[in-house]
C-alpha cells in the first residue's frame, strides 16, 4: 500500500480514536503504530466481511476499499517504534 | 493484573510468536508492546469465548485462566513504547 496515502485516510477516519500516528486515544482502541502491516491487512478485511465484528469498526470499514486498506495498513506499520522494557 | 507474572507466562506460552517484549516473531502474528491494556484483555477473552477466532490463538487461549489474561495483559502493556512518525 501507498503509506502517504494511508496517512490521509487515517487522519481523517482513524485518528480520531487510534491517533494520527497509531497512538491510541480512547482506552477501547488499540495502539496501530508500527504494527505488523499484514496483521493490519487481515484485521480490517476481517471487519469488512465480519469476521470479526466490534460496534465501530464494522461501521468504520465498510467505507473502506481495497486500497484505502493496503494504504492504511502501510501508513501505521511505518511508523517507526523503539521498545523499553521494564525492567 | 500483575507484570511480573505476567512475564514469566509469556515467555513460556505467547513469546515464541508475539516476542518475550511483544515485537513479533512472525508476519501474522501482531505486535503486543505497549498495546492498549484493556484491549488486550477483550482480544484474549474474545478468543476465549470464541467471539473471536484465529488458528493458533483460538487454542493458546483456551488455556488462558482470568489471572493469566490479567497478568499477560499488564505485561504486554507495560513494555514502554516510544513512536518516530516518518517524515
Amino acid at each position: 500500500g501507498d503509506a502517504k496515502l494511508g496517512k490521509a485516510k487515517a487522519s481523517a477516519q482513524c485518528a480520531v480514536c487510534h491517533g494520527p500516528t497509531g497512538i491510541s486515544q480512547l482506552p477501547e482502541a488499540p495502539n496501530l503504530a508500527g504494527q505488523v502491516e499484514m496483521y493490519l491487512v487481515k484485521a480490517l478485511n476481517d471487519f469488512r466481511s465480519g469476521a470479526r465484528s466490534n460496534e465501530m469498526m464494522t461501521i468504520v470499514s465498510k467505507g473502506l476499499s481495497d486500497a484505502d486498506v493496503a494504504n492504511l495498513a502501510a501508513w501505521y506499520a511505518s511508523v517507526e517504534v523503539s521498545v523499553q522494557a521494564p525492567q
